[in-house]
């Protein structure tokens, strides 16, 4: 890695050997290790909605996202955004392809400003991975709880409906918000296309589900949170309708 | 394993140890070490349809398949087959909840008689992973193509009607059949709620897209095989309106 690729700021405030301390996956190494690992890096800063891999490129390099988050999205021939998860800062992104050799799946896109992602190529990630069994260990289990997401969804995509897709959204956001008996608030507000892209439909259904509810009692609409009145009532809402299809 | 869990005419015709030399997996170990690890599995025959993996079970070994055919699946609560994917076999199955010890994500049943299965506890199996790198290396490499089958899946889900989805599922029968110019030939002929389950759809729609394509001309059922008479034409079909929506 040149220098000249990081820019001036950088690199007196963030010298790439600290960055990778960051990443979970690369805590078994040792700090000589984990700075060996950071020299192989190319570094680089994106803006918000800037591409960080390119679904139709063909790097096969992993991104260690060590500021900031990203997005791992699809777009259909329509141009509908599908998106697949959201990867935060100490996460890698990218893994499959450094890991199989094989096409991207899907491109990754920066979610706000000055997220800064250090890029290993493919070899030396392969041999980061063979040469530790912890590191081993821990890409095995992360892609296991990605093939599961992935099987939840195909499920949810099998045999729910629009509608109850975007219920079932709304309950896991819930569940990951702050709970005050059986009020859930859920802060800040996502965003409808968010939540479209998420569970496969279109911005106009979301606001026409929330808005339903909204209507039902089940929820309200604050300025800075969406609060889900009675968490039990939307559990049983999407547990009536799962798979009954 | 005691003997008396294995069936008479098994011990003498199919000893465990050589059973394990089929599984492609297992292949960086010695003969000795391939013996070891049969003597820890417990090995059962299975019938048509038994299940040999209960999605809501506690178990979470993986499970060998030695010979026979498996299949993956789910069901929505209406009783509607989810299918996920067909294990030959050599390969195995079961294996995230072997290694990450979560419950089950899916079910797994035998696709015809006397499918030969081979039980390894999580603990032993994890060791065998953590203890050779080749083996978590083929691991990572099937969790990858795993994953991007999930992912290719549920960009068909979001983005392709039933309809286009039947034709997705033709074209990549086509593609692995006998082809002969622009025509392939699928043999044997594919059971209608296997295709069905495998695209999220009904048989009644797998059925009615079949008759429509027949009808343009573009398959024909013969008594051994459903041929695909123009193959580029099927691929534009699917090309066309992928995404499209």
């Amino acid at each position: 890695m040149s220098k000249a690729e990081l820019p001036k700021h950088e690199a007196a405030t963030d010298p790439p050997t600290a960055g990778l301390d960051r990443i979970a996956l690369l805590r078994p190494l040792t700090p000589e290790q984990r700075a060996a690992v950071a020299r192989q890096c190319r570094w680089r800063r994106f803006s918000a909605d800037e591409q960080l891999i390119d679904h139709w490129g063909d790097t096969r390099d992993v991104a260690f996202v060590v500021e900031g988050r990203v997005r791992v999205l699809s777009h259909s021939a329509g141009g509908r955004e599908i998106s697949f998860s959201d990867i935060d800062a100490g996460e890698p992104v990218g893994e499959m392809s450094a890991l199989d050799g094989r096409p991207r799946s899907a491109s990754v896109v920066a979610l706000a400003d000055g997220a800064l992602v250090a890029f290993l190529p493919a070899r030396p990630f392969q041999e980061l991975v063979t040469g530790h069994p912890e590191l081993a260990q821990a890409m095995l289990l992360r892609l296991c709880d990605k093939l599961r997401g992935a099987t939840d969804r195909i499920m949810e995509l099998s045999t729910l409906g629009a509608n109850n897709r975007v219920h079932a959204e709304l309950l896991r956001l819930a569940k990951r918000g702050k709970r005050q008996g059986i009020v859930a608030i859920i802060a800040p507000i996502p965003v409808h296309s968010d939540i479209a892209a998420r569970v496969s439909t279109t911005r106009e259904t979301v606001a026409r589900v929330l808005s339903d509810l909204t209507r039902d009692g089940m929820l309200e609409r604050r300025p800075d949170a969406l609060v889900v009145r009675d968490l039990p009532r939307l559990e049983m809402l999407v547990e009536d309708v799962r798979g009954a299809v």
